[in-house]
């Protein structure tokens, strides 16, 4: 039921969607879906230009007052035994330097083609996982 | 494009999933996949008997250190115009007395076939929602 370390990996290397979990300075949880992409031990995610009410983002303050983000993807079916979560925990740091944005981009490119047709702006969130875990039901 | 708290309660109540997120004592946010019910202003999971390393688990352990939770649904969709999410942050409490547990347990048994065949065995989250918040991309 246990998923290894590299099955919990390549799932959310596959994942289309995935949640980001942040701490505010309030030790509040904080979530949002973010899109990714998984490059050995590290994940990316960016801020693009979907519409938000700011830049300062919610999540990009938290990570200033911790490090600390959990990763999820999952699948739900009514069927319970095709029930699935992989996890990665890790500590983010926040990219915004174009030149050092630009190869995480790529990557995150290469899997949306809305960020094809338009790059996203950044900054990008750099995760490095310390932890990758999961379950399956089946 | 941002939701109201009714419409994004509207979503998380008809939501077959969620993400409950927690903070361990040292910090670090803690992210599991749920099934949920809403009911008003509460939202409640239950630690049923999927298998588990332990019925101490983590998510547990957590809200002894921190009541402080969120609750994120989303939709994916490669077609970006359909993307949306909703968010509930609040306060959680743990549930152990089986007479407390009965009225939670049957709205989730109402909602989930499996949970009709063998009731959960608890402890149940109830979470205070504070703050009903969503986005949607039309």
């Amino acid at each position: 039921m246990r998923m290894t370390a590299q099955e919990a990996r390549r799932r959310l290397a596959a994942a289309r969607v995935a949640r980001l979990a942040t701490v505010t300075s309030a030790g509040q949880p904080h979530l949002v879906p973010v899109t990714l992409a998984v490059d050995g031990d590290r994940i990316y995610t960016v801020v693009d230009d979907k519409p938000k009410t700011t830049r300062d983002l919610q999540r990009l303050r938290n990570l200033r007052a911790s490090p600390r983000v959990a990763v999820l993807a999952d699948h739900y079916d009514e069927d319970w035994t095709q029930l699935w979560w992989a996890r990665a925990d890790g500590t983010a740091s926040v990219i915004a330097d174009p030149v050092a944005m630009a190869a995480p981009i790529q990557l995150l490119a290469k899997r949306y083609r809305p960020y094809q047709d338009r790059l996203p702006g950044g900054p990008v969130i750099a995760i490095a996982v310390e932890r990758w875990t999961g379950w399956s039901a089946s």
